[in-house]
């Protein structure tokens, strides 16, 4: 199970503040709780800052890798951002997000390959977004195609079958879970990923349904996520869903969260 | 989903008290919380006091049923015990529980004919406990033969996977949902339940286990569950994934269980 750290993401007033005021200490702060939270990856994102993206992206290219030794999550909707700041990066990243728009394609994926990249597929196009089991597991195969047509290897493919609020769309979660399971099958070799925030849209608790969620998903086969890893009661319910899917050797993980007091 | 109230169980000391001090209040309590907390069918077992299990089995089918409405659950590893109470019931039971066991089968099965019963089918025979995905599918496939045959709807038919200790059988856990899959996918009509308290036997913040392995086994397809209703973190979490697995409605149980504060 990998787990990206969504915390700098300049959606978050602190973090546009930070980024604005080149609070250095407050970026590397939140770069140091989520590896100390067990982070795989760490998101970093300034999609907020229209005309400026490319140079806040890069300063916090430096300064989360001054802060910890975890690979990066470059997360931008602008694909000409990624490319700027590729060169910049220590380890192979993760790259959030490709979708089949061929401007992103073109793009990006000649920058990606070669670079052991993993990458994150939205199942939408310019066109559509996916919305049932068969027409996410469809654009799944669309982009697994194009990408390992292109020279991507399959098992750097992280393909987000995506979720919408449930406030709206109350079959959202079980199709997006179907999905998991049937993109899991029908591709061997492939990653599942997905993010939590969006499913709980409009709806009180919404921590409380973004971690059922993620144990649901866990279980029906998915491989990374992204989330807050500093949230305590996620946190517990993924150290027990792992437990569960025989994920923790021995309980090893699950016991060491509950000695340093992390379950409860 | 059916929720079976499993408070009144005579393995619990306040329990046991109560049914040896004929504390009628204490039970009828019990039955009133897990009813209000939405059982649909209240467990109750006697079977401590060998010797007077029909007796105190009978007492608290009086009195229980003077507290609530909700049906029984009887709950008794002695066929003749339950054969026994079986005329005092005033709504049809689910009979917990019955296994590929010879003796069970005889004696069980010519009462729970014609009465309606829900039956919970443990994947176990006299002389095996089945531990893989396959040998649970294979101990599911026998009991629902077997009791189909004698004239059983399937859909009265709840067959238990059974789940053990993750602390001895790391893969159990997921051995058991996987068999809730199959088991649905392969005899459909059938219905499936599981109990929560083995899986996290000998590890630390059991509840957290058990509300975590309800969530997974509800996204795999389980259809009842035998549990404390009256647990508040289970009940968050029973709310949230019923929402997610699209059981829900327009998530009205959810808002209003949030609307009474029963989801923090």
């Amino acid at each position: 199970m990998l787990i990206v750290g969504e915390r700098i993401n300049s959606s978050r007033k602190s973090i546009a503040r930070a980024i604005l005021e080149k609070d250095k200490a407050f970026i590397k702060n939140e770069a140091t709780i989520q590896t100390v939270a067990g982070a795989d990856f760490i998101d970093i994102n300034a999609g907020q800052f229209a005309g400026k993206e490319t140079e806040y992206l890069s300063w916090l290219v430096e300064i989360v890798q001054e802060a910890t030794h975890v690979p990066l999550c470059l997360d931008s909707a602008d694909p000409e951002a990624i490319k700027a700041v590729l060169p910049l990066v220590d380890k192979p990243p993760m790259i959030n997000s490709i979708t089949l728009e061929r401007r992103l394609f073109d793009t990006l994926l000649p920058v990606i390959l070669g670079q052991k990249c993993k990458v994150i597929a939205l199942c939408q196009s310019g066109r559509r977004v996916a919305q049932s089991p068969s027409e996410k597991l469809e654009l799944a195969g669309e982009l697994i195609e194009n990408l390992t047509r292109s020279g991507l290897p399959i098992d750097q493919i992280f393909i987000d079958p995506l979720v919408f609020p449930l406030a709206t769309d109350t079959g959202s979660g079980k199709a997006t879970l179907a999905a998991i399971s049937s993109i899991k099958t029908g591709y061997p070799g492939v990653q599942t990923i997905c993010g939590l925030t969006n499913i709980s849209f409009g709806l009180p608790e919404r921590r409380l349904i973004n971690r059922t969620f993620l144990v649901s998903a866990i279980s029906m086969g998915l491989d990374a996520t992204i989330i807050d890893p500093t949230d305590k009661q996620l946190f517990a319910a993924l150290k027990a869903v792992l437990l569960i899917d025989d994920q923790d050797g021995f309980a090893q993980n699950y016991i060491a969260a509950f000695r340093q007091g992390h379950l409860t």
